[in-house]
């Protein structure tokens, strides 16, 4: 096995040699010293593999974006908040068109694409967007106002940098700016993410590592089960480095997509646990993940954690309204290492009622079932509800 | 078509030829003059049709019930609040048979069965149980209190009659009393239904008619996609009338279980509306049901509801991600009779948009999604979800 080394770097997106961004307020966002539209480009025209939302209402960035084929080189990504043009139709694809033939007279662009998260059923401000163009600074690397003009709900920025050194010395980089989905409002709060690097990858491994990436981190959070009409995640490499190494990339590249779906679960809105569900002893990986998503959206465990109550009768509950084969003589439930349900240890005792309120009390723990049936796992990653009415329902039981 | 009329009656299951019914607190609500235990039996034992959870773990009295097999009769139900006897084991089963081998030394009972919501996972409290048979009066008929005692989250209790009147002048009844689930809380809020009849009516129709009126009811309202260990309809006839016509019969009990099952979704905690999403045009009514489901059980729809925003988006978004097969332009969206979404009217206007807040200010409404693809169609019953944290959502977009 080769050595190669990950540094977490400050300054985001700046780190990457050879790309800009900025971002300024057109008035999307009135009386507000945050941007509301951003930009990233590269210098030089950059491979990019994407990964869009499932919902059948693509929103017209994503239609447009499809509308370059499968393989294109773009230099320029323009995302707004506050407007998702979705469901606006061909106009909102035209829309688009409008604004990158305005962005082309002030800056030479190849295959432009966008990006947008805010309401749906609007069409976008064209002039409002295309006042940006004036303001922009088109050679700034300002990744932290990027990163913040393309926050919805989110309470913070979420920026991520790395540089990947192998072992002769060399070095390449990647860096990534993400915004989450309030934990009550998904559709409202798309979840979009860009991430650039300067690796010599091929396009080949980066179509394979993003989707391998995304499933190993975003597609295992929970977002409510819903999927917004505009959910993005894109990476783009212009090469610039003239270094790669797959093996260190893939690896840097699913830590940084592991990490901003945690930043993403930590800001859910009013969340203030992060919990990692692990189903193992499932008949199949599926059903496997079947029961651990179903534990990661559910509202009845989201409130329990809330309310640190180790009322495990939620879990084995939800286990069982999902479907999986299960058994209640073969399930065991470990609160981090804390055994707290088997068939022959039913009722918890005050001892370990104990234990498992200080497990709670911690701001990341691990729910572990085992359905004791076959070989499948799967970990999703959810975290608590909070709000007064969840008060209510934590309560509950007292 | 041979006429008949359904009289509405005050007085609940007290209607009931041969039916009886009391309850009592044994202690498990402290300081309280609601009971938590609760008793329907019959004078005549009873043919007994059922519809229980499709929860893989189901509880206790679910699983002793099945123990007696296909065709039994009874002449008497338990039930209890505030311990839902699930994930108790053999445990469990073995509890309700102590308990019942008490009530016999009181009272002589055909095959007693139980039925149990409340917290999961700890032993039912058998002395406390068994202290009610001291203290029921066995040949009462409060209806009130027994409705009143199998509350959880409730805020009111449950109850209906109905008078079935035939052409000849001859009659019999039905009546049920119901718990729900809160809206947030669905598998510690289990939901409970117990309708009684002296209708003549063969155990064939009495199965069949159950579980059609429960495809129409329960089955339709959202309590947020969980499905308790405990979920129980039970029918139970004790023919004592000596009346039956199935027409009759068939179209009482639709509705009376139609009327509960709204009820609860009124009383769904914090809910202060009752919205219809009817789903039509859809490639087929499995699809259809799917769309609707989905709407009434989305987050997303539910907070657009309580914040009185006339924002399809969310409608479209909840659609398209439920993956069934659409179209922007062949989906239409009406609340109620007004138009708020086609191909050609995708921004709301004004006007439109004022005309759409006095619809939402109603306390039940329609919102109609005709895909425009096929002849599917379903009826999905849903509330809004209030509370504090859901207002910070609702007030997202202004």
């Amino acid at each position: 096995m080769s050595n190669f080394t990950i540094i977490p770097l400050e300054g985001g997106l700046a780190n990457v040699e050879g790309f800009y961004c900025d971002a300024v307020n057109v008035g999307m966002r009135p009386n507000s010293d945050q941007g509301d539209v951003a930009f990233i480009r590269s210098k030089d025209p950059c491979d990019i593999a994407a990964v869009f939302t499932t919902n059948r209402f693509q929103a017209a960035p994503i239609q447009h974006f499809q509308r370059y084929g499968e393989d294109f080189q773009t230099d320029f990504v323009l995302i707004n908040a506050k407007n998702a043009n979705a469901m606006t139709g061909e106009k909102g694809i035209e829309d688009i068109d409008t604004i990158m033939s305005t962005l082309s007279h002030k800056l030479t662009v190849t295959n432009p694409v966008m990006s947008s998260t805010g309401v749906i059923g609007y069409r976008l401000p064209i002039d409002k967007i295309t006042s940006a163009f004036d303001n922009f600074d088109f050679n700034a690397k300002n990744s932290h106002k990027a990163a913040r003009a393309i926050m919805t709900t989110d309470s913070f920025e979420k920026e991520l940098a790395y540089r990947i050194k192998l072992e002769d010395g060399s070095h390449f980089h990647l860096a990534a700016i993400c915004k989450g989905a309030g934990m009550i409002n998904p559709a409202m709060a798309t979840m979009l993410c860009f991430i650039i690097t300067d690796a010599n990858i091929p396009k080949a491994d980066m179509d394979a590592l993003l989707h391998e990436g995304t499933e190993h981190s975003f597609n295992r959070i929970s977002v409510d089960g819903d999927t917004s009409t505009n959910d993005t995640v894109m990476l783009l490499a212009n090469k610039e480095s003239g270094i790669y190494h797959k093996e260190a990339f893939a690896k840097a590249l699913k830590d940084m997509m592991f990490d901003l779906a945690m930043m993403i679960l930590k800001d859910g809105e009013g969340a203030n646990k992060l919990v990692a569900f692990e189903v193992k002893g499932a008949k199949s990986d599926k059903e496997a993940k079947i029961a651990a998503t179903a534990l990661s959206n559910s509202l009845l465990v989201k409130t329990a954690l809330f309310g640190e109550d180790p009322n495990w009768g939620r879990i084995a509950s939800t286990i069982g309204a999902s479907g999986v084969t299960c058994n209640d003589k073969t399930l065991t439930i470990h609160y981090d290492d804390l055994l707290i349900y088997s068939d022959t240890f039913r009722e918890l005792d005050k001892e370990r009622e104990d234990q498992a309120y200080k497990i709670m009390k911690q701001e990341q723990f691990t729910v572990t079932c085992d359905l004791g049936i076959g070989e499948g796992s799967y970990t999703a990653y959810g975290c608590d509800l909070s709000y007064e009415y969840v008060k209510i329902n934590a309560e509950y039981r007292t």
